[in-house]
């Protein structure tokens, strides 16, 4: 979950829009079909996207999902059947881009950060999902095969809501909140996290927990800037600069619009709380040393005077005249237990210890 | 009173405008209803919200307040009353929702946060309220019964000021208006604490005190999240994007406005203060933690060479002239009583006491 | 001087608009006209406002001004005989309100803070001042007599400058002109007592210096309040959203606008400069710190090893050859004068002391 | 270089536009004048300015510029040659200003800052300048004289670059750009001294330093505080709100607003920079106390348990039958040299020293 | 790597469009002229820029590329060719420029900053690069040799992408991206070396780390400085107020447009990360003072009583009857043990180590 500091690596030195994978994933390209209206519903997973000429050209919805970027030419294909700019067929497939909205003319390109929690290394993980819509057909592609979208196919597949009555917008709108709603449940393993970091802030606090509550601070960073673009694309898809989107779906974007702001939110009053929790380490450290010093001082200041008096009365002077006393050890004895006394209760009143 | 990194989690493989309530609280849910104009005024408690079809017709402004919003089943009926949108009811009864604003054709959709001051773990309460008003009617829901608006009611019941001669946009305004005045209720509580914490800061810090000025800001934080968005909420309803909002509710919307900011700024100061007062804490702890390793200073500085005087007499060589001298154990005794002063008074000028 | 959590608590049960008196400050009101054009003059001290209605229709200026804010009897006269709308009066009513400007089509409603330097307590006091101008005619109401506006006064009954012969929007620019003016000789006083505590802060640092720096950020924090949103309202008045204000008068309040930049400009400044005064504090007793420690080090470090050596020799052992050494007393008393000075000069090369 | 917290003092007593001198500078003032076109040029020195009456009505340029403020009578009879309005005049003499663009029907007036760097007590020093250009003539008032603006007049003399061919408005531009390179010298000293800190930092850190670095901070402060404001004057005179300003001098405008622009973001990278050498300073200081702290642990450590050991041979216990031994001197130094050699591999190991 | 506080320092007593090669790189200027179309291309390398008139008038694109900044005769000769304005040729010879944007009627200047690492002293270095372009020209200067612009020649030669098809503008798109590009490989090292001190701070935090990390913060400022106004720049020609950009260019730019925020976004990233990292070293360095402090203070309170008790035995008075017990000596050395483990139990308890 390191912030990555490389685009497209491979293709620098290649003229843009000239296309090249930069996924580190590997195995097969998986493309499932889904063509649809009210009354229709096909699916079927293919290995090469040919039919996507024939499918073009019918009225239904056809929703194009592609899992895996390692296969260049089914990009390749699909960005000649739907006449896709090369520049957007670089972006589908390089994939550190931000999230982005690029509206052209017959289509709407949208970029988006999946992200998913791995539980073995307690890490972010991050997935670009790209969406091109236009009047009858979503294209998406996915890094790797996930189960955030088989929501949406259930649905389509049981008719159940308005999806199957709405076009390529409204399925746009229905996977874009599938990845937001995912957001929220990522949230909430955050919350999880930070709630038992607190508790192990005042039950056991130990230097690890330090590294612990700045790998919190690293992934809230990500996540945010992982989230932060979507304000701005989904904002574009409601501002009306496109009739690819209808009115009625923008109302269900501005739904998700609203849920962007509330998962920034979070994040936000997330990091204020894990900055929070730096200090209540810093001080509770703090207080603890605090407390080690005052117990060496009380027991240095007490026992130095003690000791040198025992210095005194161990010296080998013939001429010393307390140490044939009756009562010369008595004497110092108590001497000593009274300083002793005094201090402790000196001490005790400055409410050192 | 911690943040809540769920939005409606169960509802989370349901389709956009599925209704399913969110709120963990039981009992039934009590719904009463306001029917009045300058002349008529009729107050009722009902089980159900059949009589709202009737109501809906009648030239007086109804008010339905519905306390509770584990019933879909109101909230349906009410949405197929008002023909309110799906989402709209969906947001009504999920109550993590940020408070927006959401203006249609025939209505007007507002969501609040009510906060309340839990005396028992003393600690901030958050109940979301949200209101629809439309020409001639206002429905409200809130998580839980509440006194707030009981003075609204009395108001209406005895006809004081310009209530009973206006129309449900003063009605709403009504109802922002004791919610605001709430928070200053609130705010008041959060001064009390504050003055305190700061007392306590003089006469006896202890680190449970940072523990407090943590949990102070953190509920600051959450107080600022709530009250944050209502600036649009409210300066949206000002802004004539809707005829449902007379010109002369605008100006009073406008006062709420204020008031609003003024909540802000308070809440923004008392960040500051808070902020201010773990800076207090930690110099203090900082000054008395020095106040103590002065004393050690000191009392070690005069006491370790002593000791090594007395060491060295102590030593058992059979040639040590000065142990045979009449006076070398009363030279020895002052020249230690001599080197005790002389450190004291370079302390003492170094200002270490 | 600690800021206030409270809007109009008294009223909060009461519908708004009702008139209620929030100043803890009693005694009588005091009421004063001022009536005057180019030629004519008219000033007189009086206890009723009735006279208002006949001044009102002369083509005269009538500045009244009210001291005291405890009569709801005068403002509500006077808001009738001016057609005040009743959210203006109890603006005026309640006194901690933000500064705010409200345009109306017949009046301009400006509400300020006048600032006070209470030299007892050495802390700002803040008083609220409101105008509201129409036509031919200004209202201010303070909360107790003060004497910024006696200079006005002068300069009407001289007739120095342009003051009689501008209109009301001359004569509230004057006073708005005046209480600005005020601001600066503050900021004067916070020079100075920052001064006073920078001498401190080298000569003779304590821990009360910083609550002394504390109290002063904290004032600056209220300062600010007060000063920021003065912005908007003069602005406000320099848009030419009203005719009440002419031509002529937009240049002075535009000059008013730069000077209330210039106090945000300074306050500003001086924050920063109070946050650095912290950091000194803080460096400086750490450097103080660090001094003590050196000391109480190099004197532990060369004493321990040598009380070790004494102790040795102080041994009780039948069979230790040194002791009986005709010079071993004086070898080792050397030996320990060797190992002193070579620490010392380490010491001394390490830069310790 | 302290901030000044007062504005018109000694004026504050009186009406607007009266004309009072706020420098504390005295010494004759100094009015050159200069005026010119593409073939004619003439400059001369005089007492009064009674010549501008008939130089305002040529079609040529002139540059009337004053030294010293502490004429009111000059500033006044500029004022009343040019009409300018009496607040500009009241700006030109009150040297608090903060820099400021007025755009008036025949004139404009821009308020500046020279700043200089006094090498005596090595701190910034602050000068008003004013100019007020027209249609065919540019009025410049400076507290003192200055070399800054010799440059334009060398330049005008012989007739170098397009200064002659151009118009007022070029004037000004040149006389800006002038004030604004002298801000890069300036900046240049400040690269100097943090330069000069950084090395003293690395070689020779003292609490002094922290004092050094305090200074230089706050004068970046104060130096922001007078380039700022210099933004929106500049684009204010390429806005082409004026017709005074030619557009081919709107060009070179623009180039000193990206001057200024750079000036703002040096400031602003070495505010970065002093800040980031604090942060050097503490963790340094906190560094050399750390290895403080350790040696004179390493040194306790090891000598603690060896001088207890020393204590215990020394007891005067009649029967302690190791005293008696035949190597039990040697025993007990073998042992001691024993434990001190193991506790120091063990805290190299824990790499203490 | 140090920010420059200088600009034009040389020409600063020269008035505005003089030109002065500010580069203290010597050596001879390189002059590359490559002409190409569709089906056209030539290259190659001249002393002087004589040719460039006889291409300014032909309809192929001209890429004159200007390697070095010395000579100030080339560069005056380019603009009389193209009549480029004097400002333009000063900004291009003064190598301390913002990277800014001009746009003319007949052509458009963009100054950008291209980075580059060195790897000897592991530091920034920036280099300016102006690039002119009009409607079939572009000259591009740069202050040294580099290879970046040689891939682009490379698809020139090659005919490869949309390149030669394309006219200056889609060049000029070109250059800027090769830029970015590297960029982003800039940043690859610094996300390297970022990893590389956090795994020092891990393994081997010393003060050296420190230095190493403010280093880093002072690149990233640098950088931040650098970047950031090219959003701008880039933004300002895609905007469409100069025809020479064409509308299928703008959506290139866009597309760099996204890289930049993307560099920004990551820088930004960078310096959060850099800041935490500090922390870390803070906390660890506390962290490992306060296991010391522990230490020593366990070993001093445990053997300090000790010490205490064989100094009252080695006292040396007459009448101490414990002395002379049989087991005396036992006795004392086994509640010694007893009190050294009750304390070890003791501070074992408080997790003291």
């Amino acid at each position: 979950m390191r912030p990555k500091f490389s685009k497209r690596v491979s293709s620098k030195t290649l003229p843009p829009g000239t296309l090249v994978s930069t996924t580190d994933r590997t195995g097969e390209v998986k493309v499932t079909i889904i063509d649809y209206n009210e009354s229709v519903f096909l699916e079927k997973q293919v290995r090469g996207v040919d039919e996507c000429f024939e499918l073009r050209d019918k009225p239904t919805v056809t929703w194009i999902n592609v899992d895996g970027l390692n296969s260049i030419d089914i990009v390749a294909k699909l960005g000649s059947c739907y006449q896709l700019h090369p520049l957007v067929l670089e972006d589908i497939l390089s994939i550190d881009q931000r999230p982005k909205l690029e509206i052209f003319e017959n289509y709407v390109s949208v970029v988006l950060k999946m992200l998913s929690y791995n539980e073995k290394n307690s890490g972010l993980e991050s997935e670009q999902v790209s969406l091109i819509f236009g009047k009858n057909f979503l294209i998406s592609f996915q890094e790797k095969e996930g189960d955030v979208f088989d929501l949406i196919r259930d649905r389509l597949r049981n008719a159940k809501g308005r999806i199957r009555k709405s076009g390529s917008d409204y399925l746009t709108y229905a996977l874009i909140d599938a990845i937001i709603d995912n957001y929220f449940s990522i949230l909430e393993k955050f919350g999880e996290r930070i709630a038992h970091i607190e508790e192990e802030l005042v039950k056991d606090p130990s230097p690890k927990t330090v590294q612990t509550i700045n790998g919190l601070k690293r992934e809230l960073i990500f996540l945010r800037k992982s989230v932060w673009p979507l304000r701005e694309v989904i904002s574009g898809l409601t501002r009306g600069d496109t009739t690819l989107v209808k009115k009625e779906t923008v109302l269900y974007l501005r739904d998700i619009y609203d849920h962007t702001i509330q998962v920034i939110d979070t994040i936000e009053t997330s990091r204020d709380m894990v900055s929070g929790m730096l200090d209540i380490y810093l001080t509770n450290a703090s207080n603890r040393m605090n407390e080690i010093m005052k117990i060496l001082t009380v027991i240095a200041t007490i026992f130095i005077p003690l000791t040198f008096i025992t210095g005194i009365y161990g010296m080998n002077f013939k001429n010393m005249p307390e140490l044939s006393w009756q009562w010369g050890y008595l004497t110092i004895v108590g001497l000593m237990f009274v300083m002793a006394t005094t201090m402790l209760i000196y001490f005790k009143k400055k409410n050192w210890y």
